[in-house]
């Protein structure tokens, strides 16, 4: 079982897929879509859309997961990540695939086993988890690759429970 | 010179089309487009984008214009009308369109004629603008025509001042 974790921004985006075999999980590819501040916010989100697209199509994944989003900072980061995840979730959606979605304490809880953990023992981690040489860069990698672990873990128990 | 204005929401998308010949504007076509709540996200978002796909390839305008959008609520809503609004910048430069952004006192200004007007009155300009038997309903669709309208007349601005 392939799935794909991404990590959706105007800016950045990141992207991190793994394999699934059994209990075992393996790292397929990790790495940003970045899209130049100076484009206009169109051009931008064409060319995240398409670069998302060209990466499904390459690596053909069967799941695709991403963070819920919860802001408590102001309104008009809301809007541009709102964007972003528009656009990304489009991609999904073309692609066939179904997006399943996790809070950020469901990732944490997954990933590290504690709903309140640190962003830096996230990371490590994911690090320890996908047996990576070392931390993945920028931080939206390291998310969209604990997103699709956590992902991964669910269908894991899933498995176990039925 | 034939231009879309949008009102983009998850919920609901208004739409107007309008005709500007030398500085007489006509009306084309106005509709809105709605998606299920029930729907999982990604579906509603994929429905939005291929209705105005076809709106587009239907009625070809040569201009797309959107209201720029302040949020002074919350974050959850900033979220999620920016994922419909990402998805309808997409259809947009994925027509080939190039993207005009109006904040909702430059349309009240360019409609009434006044920055500051009560939502009432630009219903009432935009119907009396267009001649139409009646403000169109839901609001959504009033709210895309005027900034269709906010357009039209910077176009005609324009066209004088050089």
């Amino acid at each position: 079982m392939r799935i794909i974790g991404v990590d959706p921004g105007t800016a950045i985006t990141g992207y991190g897929i793994i394999e699934l075999q059994g209990n075992r999980l393996t790292v397929v590819a990790y790495d940003c879509i970045t899209t130049q501040a100076g484009m206009p916010m169109p051009s931008r989100l064409q060319h995240l859309y398409r670069q998302l697209e060209l990466v499904l199509k390459l690596y053909q994944p069967q799941q695709f997961a991403v963070e819920e989003l919860f802001f408590n900072k102001n309104t008009r980061t809301a809007l541009a990540v709102g964007q972003a995840r528009g656009v990304t979730l489009l991609a999904a959606v073309n692609a066939g695939l179904e997006v399943a979605e996790y809070t950020p304490l469901e990732v944490k809880q997954a990933v590290v086993g504690y709903g309140r953990a640190a962003k830096e023992q996230v990371q490590y981690m994911v690090r320890a988890l996908l047996c990576l040489p070392e931390i993945p860069r920028p931080d939206d990698v390291a998310d969209a690759l604990a997103v699709a672990i956590c992902h991964a873990h669910r269908l894991g128990r899933r498995k176990i429970m039925f």
